[in-house]
């Protein structure tokens, strides 16, 4: 069995080259991601379009850890580890539900809705519900957009309500409506799928129909000339149009892009596939595009928007959850369709599946090498150090302890 | 990976709290486990209502090792690693059967009920067939329940033959026939089922048909006028009555209870599923109940017998095998279904099943803390006492060595 | 977790008797064996008449690696690592085909079918494209027989191309067809495997059809008579009749010997089932074997020829790959049919791998002890010394570094 030197790995790697192999298939590096990454970072976790009333709930599943996002009954968000204080058993069962109060089914110990232990029956006199209860898990909303993290501390999440605020208030997402979520399950690196939505060198090639919608994604045809005058048109309608770019250590990015003109939204035929969503009157706010690492990237059209979520469940799994949320006044059948709607980011996205599954399948070859990066390939390489030095940061904070 | 470390966490163990996670989940433990507990001490492995005939033969399979209990010509019980001494192939292929002689399918090798090796073709003449034989299992039958030992000097059993006789002689399990028997692969740890057939605090809720059948299962009725009646009955009758309780290191326990008055069986409607069973001449017994650690668990009413047996797999799997026993006279179809026969205990023990799997992915979260055990858990608190002795016993037996 | 002494392991080992447990079951070990025998010797691929036509290609997959064999423009035939030098990703997807360039289909790098990178789109003037070649697999090719090598420096093979010439010669494999192909995953070690196929110990009793075509393999009839006539007819047609016997540190083996009178094939009915291959005139070549450790065993009668293809996955997962090859000019319908053709081996291979499956599983159990071969089995025994002397010599080296 070899023996993984990750500081030696680290202080090797070169920007603007790839990974190692460890850094994709070492589950002690695969650990210290999760340690130093997804338990730091905010973590998307869904919508409050999933959770519309008073005891709506889902389950997010990170690891071994089964998290229950609640909403409470003024309209507030809780998330709390699915563990019963009394023998630990699971609280909630579905993946979703409505719970006025949240009882285990083992032996009814009755949690409210903010995770305060409400009745533990047949306990002694002196038992203290008050340290029984639930352990929270820390939580954010973003203009809709329910943000948890598993860490004590968590980032800042301010800077991030402001850059982006402007760009999603238009998008109602409080008054949304959830038309359709899918699950895939892939045998590859959760880090191939973020390079892997981080460039277009692949575009022309693996994407007809989203180059079809998207100008430039084929890296072949000039787009400043279509987006000076689209900027002018957003800005008069009072859109954001400056992209967040990722600075330093900041882990949100946020851009508005056209789409080619008589395009008005991510579909196959260009046609809209919906009713402008929110505040939107028309089919002209181009795509914004939102990326958190490490697991939310976000593209919304006028008519729809489109979420995806990343769950790293080992160096070779992960789950890539879809959803695709229309205007709330929008009426299957009438006004969409799911095929219509779906068929864009299905087609494209299994596109990349497949590519990310057959990337990782190579990475894992005794002669894999990580080649130098395409110039094209920029924002790639940049991921890359941002993870790189994640990493390194991590490790100097754990010696220093 | 972080590190278990063993020592520390039976030194912090609180008698009345639960377990840490680690007993649960950890592969360290439960190797331990398996060293100190499940090789150590008495396994039940079937009946010999399963072998009713010389050269009926079973397997039990435990981790790595296939065990064959065979029933010699004068009806003694063998036990023996299913290994061929030659090249090591198995012997027995099928989980059951009958064999005249144990014939080694690879190069016929050829051995007697009693694992004495009695042919192998072409060996050269200085090769000695008594060197050769099937590796021997400890095993001892206790009123027809067969139980074996992976230790070369297992525990004392004659104490357990003489406090369970008494319980279990009316069964006449040697003339009895096996009705049904049933395979469930739960994800869950061996010891969560221990601890779940130890209470019945989650009995109220969880198990409405067990509580129609068994009074003060629900925890909220009166038990002792009925129970004092029924031991005068009992009594009289020449049955035993007096619990046998855990003590010290014991690992074995019996006890009789009464069902509700005019219950007459395990069964939905409280009628009797079958003939009364060996000496019993009526449905007034109550229940017996047996319990040997670490796998034995049985339930026998005044019409029929089930057993369960549990086989540890790794920490998140346990195997269960269920068995229902009747009256060797009673004719399927008229005198019992094996739909009547089945049905409670199946539906009662699907939902401890839920329950435990349940319990498991909660004692997963990185946030489970063990809880304390309610008043009416007390069994549970003693059994986790008693399995943490055993560790600390095998720890030091290890270390003294 | 039990730790494995290999150096003690290996200083214990009694030539004559079987090896112990961890060389089945270790995965320390099995990691060793890779390195040191996997990895260093001479791995069968395919043959040529799988890929007749320039560009055509399959895959072989070993462990992480997969690795494209590929035919050239002037016959010649190359092996590659599918992973591209950009991103990592495979190249090839499927398991065969015909590819005039090999295209990555990730960024669309391309690379000629001797490995050369041809073009790589976008990427900057300084980029070097010589340097970023396919990693080159070594390849040889003994009469259309492809083996590849992972290592360096491969043993030499110029002495198994002279020792097998003039068996394979008359077989014509270059013109060739495949008839049939059948791949077994088998939850047994490869050792298991090669053991079997070094000895007739187990043939009379589990090999009913091949003891009614082959001689002898009873174990209970005399062969030299007809061995003797069979020889002088053979010699006479130009056939090799002297076995290549396995020698000191050899790694490849042949023999020719003759069928029972009367039967022409391996088939159940003892007839022909094709038309002669290659040079063959009639149906009086008996049976030639090759065999090339680690992975390869060929079986050719006068009219077609088995080759077997051994692929270790794990301690307990072997791959196995079945060809049946036809002479190039035979019609499947009219000279053969594909179940007339296949069920002599299909029949007497699943006998074997039901057998080695069960081997493995007796000798995972705890009591698992290697036993004395029989006098019959001293082709086993001097598969283990070699296995063996590899290990030894492996670890010897590794030492000296």
């Amino acid at each position: 069995m070899k023996t993984v030197n990750l500081e030696q790995l680290l202080e090797d790697y070169k920007s603007g080259w790839g990974l190692e192999q460890p850094f994709y298939t070492d589950h002690g590096i695969f650990e210290l991601e999760w340690e130093h990454i997804w338990k730091k970072y905010w973590l998307f976790a869904g919508t409050i379009a999933e959770i519309p009333k008073a005891g709506d709930y889902f389950i997010y599943t990170a690891q071994k850890d089964s998290i229950i996002i609640i909403r409470g009954n003024k309209g507030e968000v809780y998330a709390h580890y699915n563990t019963c204080r009394h023998r630990g058993s699971l609280i909630c069962l579905e993946e979703r539900g409505n719970a006025p109060k949240l009882i285990c089914p083992y032996h009814q110990w009755v949690y409210g809705k903010d995770g305060e232990l409400l009745k533990a029956r047949l306990m002694p006199d002196d038992f203290d519900r008050s340290f029984h209860g639930l352990h929270p898990v820390q939580v954010r909303v973003a203009d809709g957009f329910i943000f948890i993290s598993l860490a004590q501390k968590p980032p800042d999440f301010s800077k991030v309500l402001d850059d982006w605020s402007p760009f999603l208030k238009p998008y109602q997402v409080h008054k949304a409506k959830v038309a359709h979520k899918k699950r895939y399950e892939l045998r590859t690196n959760w880090k191939l799928i973020a390079e892997n939505f981080r460039e277009c060198y692949h575009c022309g090639p693996a994407h007809p129909e989203y180059c079809n919608a998207v100008i430039g994604a084929n890296l072949r045809e000039p787009v400043e000339e279509l987006l000076a005058e689209r900027r002018v048109e957003w800005q008069n309608k009072g859109l954001a149009v400056d992209t967040i770019d990722f600075v330093d250590d900041s882990f949100h990015f946020a851009i508005r892009y056209p789409l080619r003109p008589a395009v008005l939204s991510y579909s196959l035929d260009g046609k809209a596939v919906a009713i402008p969503m929110g505040d939107h009157q028309d089919f002209n706010a181009g795509v914004v595009g939102l990326v958190m690492y490490p697991n939310f990237w976000m593209d919304a059209v006028s008519d729809y928007m489109w979420t995806m979520r990343l769950t790293a469940v080992s160096p070779s799994r992960t789950i890539i959850d879809l959803t695709w949320l229309v205007d709330g006044a929008a009426v299957e059948g009438s006004d969409y369709t799911i095929d219509r709607l779906t068929d864009f980011w299905r087609i494209t996205g299994e596109q990349d599946w497949k590519l990310c599954e057959n990337n990782y399948r190579g990475v894992e070859s005794s002669h894999y090498l990580p080649g130098p990066y395409a110039p094209v390939e920029l924002d790639v390489a940049r991921f890359v150090d941002w993870y790189v030095e994640r990493l390194r940061e991590g490790i100097a904070e754990t010696a220093s302890l």
